[in-house]
């Protein structure tokens, strides 16, 4: 597989780029250049919300309010979910969660035991959730969320982190026959969520916290590093014209 | 939920118990009392199976030729899996499975390493499998169910044992999209597993290794407790009229 | 089965009803009585969109407005369905469908081929429907949505009417791969459709055309029976302090 | 699509033929020539169990012991079909369904009622099917499969003759959530087939009844179209070794 986007592979950092057509999606005149470029994180929640099997009706709780948490709370809106509650150590991101749609927002506490942790995500659902998803890969969140979710629910972990081995607790969670699926980025997800876009079901502008000329690469690379001045996500324009 | 077998449970150990017709299966006139016995422990087998999507064209891993491994083993052939792999650290155990239509056995060996042991089962069946089945429960054991689950399939983790955590390599797999997916005994199973003996798609018979009177209840435990003459499956029989 | 609304079992018309617990739905606080008395024919439009898969991405064709097409609108939209087109005779009822959600209305015009109906309903939604609802029963119109039916889609046909054998344009239609499901009822739908209700994703008020007390049942009746005053649904409320 | 077998594609009745690899199935060294032609029929009814959801527990009819119906038979009962039923108006070709496995075998008679023929299916398989397969594609056989389903249960329409129009008995199938499926061939059912064949789950060769040399092609054709000496699968060798 060459996936344009991470090493080895080199050459997307360009104002043209040739691709064939039959790969591609065509925007429609109302949807703009940013709001393009957010297809691509935008698919990965459409992907997790989709192997988690996100419909009406379903209650959510995902882990992690960063950009991956956020496209998959607006993913699981859009595909009916009836209440989603979102965990973060950070309080502004929370904030962006809440405007985005979050039913209920938790602000994670250091050294709060699982079952409090627990006790409050129950609280907030009315009960466990019957879709997890941990977008923060994380041990001790995978934990969480995996205890998270009801007896025949999904616990989805979206983004594991580097830690080859992990801990968790599934005598207590897999003979309630929760079901525990990956995710790899996404497959035929990107007309998905074109049409969360186009029809206006979603606002991914909210997303989109910093703009830079393709000039101006490497300071947009280093404000998406540090996370400066709450970013989310930081765009590079490609086209010339693209004024700050 | 009163699951009348286990503690705190009593009273099952009689001649004559009453319960509910609209409960119970009615066994045909070709199925013995023996073979009806089976149903218990077989239906965990068809309840796998049917957790990990087995069907024909399946290749399916299994870990543990005890009794949950050999139900299993015989629901997975009869729902059409091309090829059967199962492992076992007790050479007599791989005998029976294979009696029973393993298509391969693999003897475990104390020692070996993680990725060895993976080899042996991916050269067995051509590939990784599309469904693996845990029935150890064993830390170890499970590793390599879920490592031994090509990508796209299920592994299904049917007893787990004691151990309130386990340390699982799901950086590796979840990436690859393996689902991981328990078991809660069964549900609407019996029926599926009465056909599977009415029918003679499979025979049970090779797992009843020990039978004993009402009277010899305690020996029975015995024997089950300690696995002493290879025993697999121990019947007590309520009917007075039997006979050894 | 005994179904508490319609011939032979009586009684439902009464003040008061006792019930088994545990089969009723509670309804919040915020949930008004009349729309409590939607959840029955909502769970009719609830079950077809689930019949038929409908979910984010779906684009749909109902045929017919009457109440079992305007409930199949209402959940269709919830569901996630991007574009809904429906048909009916009475431009009447086009008019409630649209302000329900419908993207495309199309009004019948009698005599018009089915080629030049089929051109319209693909033209509205770019394409042929994912699936397809009939929700009128008639021969003409369960064609219509058969056809109207993409590739590898569903046509599910919701209210049949008292004609015994329908004759279908199949060839063209299975070939396809177009699955065609019947539907009875409801199963498992009322909770659906009470947190459709209860969390502001329809508003079936609209629905609600004419109130009568119980004293004026004959009315009611009258009114149901003849769709006068573009009669949607008429409630008949047991409390007897309601007022008009 | 360009579909090598069926005008107006010529050319493929030749000795050799050039075809892109990664489109092939190996045949292993122990799977004849001749059993590798049978793969596209077999994939027909490989592909219509597929679509019908048959799977071990399965019951199910089958109308017509053509070619078609007698590779969904074997389909049927390599997926785990308890009971299969299967209907014919020719003696011989019952007998070839009953060597082929079939369970019961019923033989139409002319100007029966479909009430009639309905009770002997009923009566054969205990119950409605759980799956009907219509593998005669004439109207009056396509309400029988219908008919014959049992509620909740898939119709599977496999072939469907040339008649523009089917008049069905819907309103009393549908109510009960009979689903009526078509298919269009097979899609990525090769592979099936080829496990079947390879794994001696089943055998295909009784259906292979006549064979010819590439010079006898003329015969070969007539010997099919006429189905003289009770004909189901005619072979014509590309081998020029081949020795009747």
């Amino acid at each position: 597989m060459v996936f344009c986007a991470t090493p080895p592979v080199d050459g997307n950092l360009a104002r043209y780029y040739v691709h064939d057509a039959d790969f591609l999606f065509k925007l429609p005149s109302h949807v703009s250049l940013e709001e393009g470029a957010i297809l691509e994180p935008l698919s990965v929640g459409v992907h997790a919300c989709k192997r988690g099997g996100v419909q009406f009706g379903s209650t959510v709780f995902i882990s992690g309010a960063g950009p991956i948490g956020l496209v998959s709370l607006l993913a699981a809106k859009a595909f009916g979910a009836t209440k989603v509650a979102i965990t973060d150590l950070v309080e502004s991101r929370l904030e962006v969660a809440k405007k985005l749609g979050a039913d209920y927002t938790i602000l994670l506490k250091r050294g709060e035991s699982e079952e409090s942790l627990l006790n409050r995500i129950r609280e907030a659902l009315g009960d466990l959730a019957t879709v997890s998803l941990d977008c923060s890969g994380v041990e001790q969140s995978v934990r969480i969320a995996i205890q998270a979710t009801r007896s025949g629910g999904t616990a989805v972990l979206v983004g594991l982190g580097g830690k080859e081995n992990l801990s968790l607790p599934l005598s207590g969670t897999l003979v309630r026959e929760v079901d525990i699926r990956g995710v790899f980025r996404y497959v035929n997800d990107y007309q998905t969520s074109l049409d969360l876009i186009a029809t206006g079901k979603i606002n991914v502008k909210p997303l989109i916290t910093h703009n830079y000329t393709m000039e101006d690469t490497v300071k947009a690379f280093e404000t998406s590093k540090t996370g400066a001045g709450n970013a989310i996500k930081v765009l590079i324009h490609a086209n010339p014209d693209w004024k700050p």
